[in-house]
């Protein structure tokens, strides 16, 4: 059976994921919801490089930045 | 329960807001109002850098511009 | 209430904008009309760089090579 | 009243125009269409740079390579 | 009367045309066909640099690389 | 009879496939998903650079960074 | 009479064709399908580069990275 994209990222709201950015950036936080754009909104956002650790809280991040998600907790039993 | 991108942006209104362009800009201000392309609407928006600001007071960023948004106050209690 | 950005730039039809291109320029007149796509068509348009300017009248900017409109009269009263 | 990016093309049919792509060139003509994708047809277009002129001849100009369109006569009286 | 840029096209139907590419190549051929999205059906394709030329045949070019289409023979009197 | 890509994408589903990113990067999985815009979802991801293996697990991969899908194992008898 | 880009494809089903792509790269194979935004299906594909052969067996390229499809065997007689 097939997972699509939005099904796995339904899978992933309320836990954590971290998002990767076209400029190369990657920004951890709770998957608060996401639309078809794959606009992303995310709680206790922060971005960590270099060792140092930057808090945003709430965030949205517009979709046509995104190169991947990872949702490495994404549903329960492999799919 | 879900919490999709403009349903952050709508408890976001009238907030101050700080928007992450693609150019490596962040422009804060009061959040007017927003469209389904993410385009903004700000009041009072400034830009801060190198301890200079410039005011623009009210203006319209285009949403393909946009990284995303951080939007700290957003929403009362924790979704 | 909000103020979503076309709402906005209504407010600031017949208005001098401020128009900021992808290419940095930034582009002055009277805002005679936009569209859905942040197209925009601005009369007695100006550009000023390096203590020169350039006149350009009437002219169509594309949407797609939008940034930011400055409107600092849009509406009267703080919205 | 407002005068949209469509209807001020509209008055430049016929009349001379500039193009501004992105890539930096300049093309002059005379408009003869254009589409809602700013997509553009010229006649007698030619590009003049370095105090030399290339002509084209009639040509179509795809919309989303165009930043700006100068339009110095398009409509009577200002509107 | 307006000429928009698919009449034009239509007029060059089977006539020779230049594309203009963003990478900065002309391909030189005879216009098979075109869609809304401008994409391109050309026979006799070639491409003409630094006094070598190199022959496609048939080729298809997506629209979204296309900066210019000349169509010096397209329709009959000037419109 | 034609096979369009959304129907080799199907057979490929469940099966081992290595996306081609625009950044250069190849990533390795099983294909669980995908959508109209080729957002792929995969599980048990996984980049190899430089002989040292980063492992993703679930993961969506935005289709507009996605140049190619190769799919060996795609469909049982040649189409 | 007009033969627009899909109706060339179409001759082509079957057919070895080269997809030039962004990257500046050739993937020759069999086209096995596409659809609207020129998505491709290949079988046999394999990319010659400095006298050295990749194979990649069946994939599907995103329409969004192709330049031109080179066709030279789709359809019969000349349209």
């Amino acid at each position: 059976m097939a997972v699509p994209p939005p099904k796995l990222l339904e899978r992933a709201l309320q836990q954590p994921v971290v998002l990767v950015l076209k400029d190369g950036r990657s920004i951890a936080g709770r998957l608060l919801g996401f639309d078809e754009h794959m606009n992303l909104a995310l709680d206790g956002a922060e971005e960590t490089s270099n060792g140092t650790t930057r808090r945003f809280g709430r965030m949205v991040v517009r979709g046509s930045n995104v190169v991947a998600i990872h949702a490495p907790s994404a549903g329960g039993k492999s799919p």
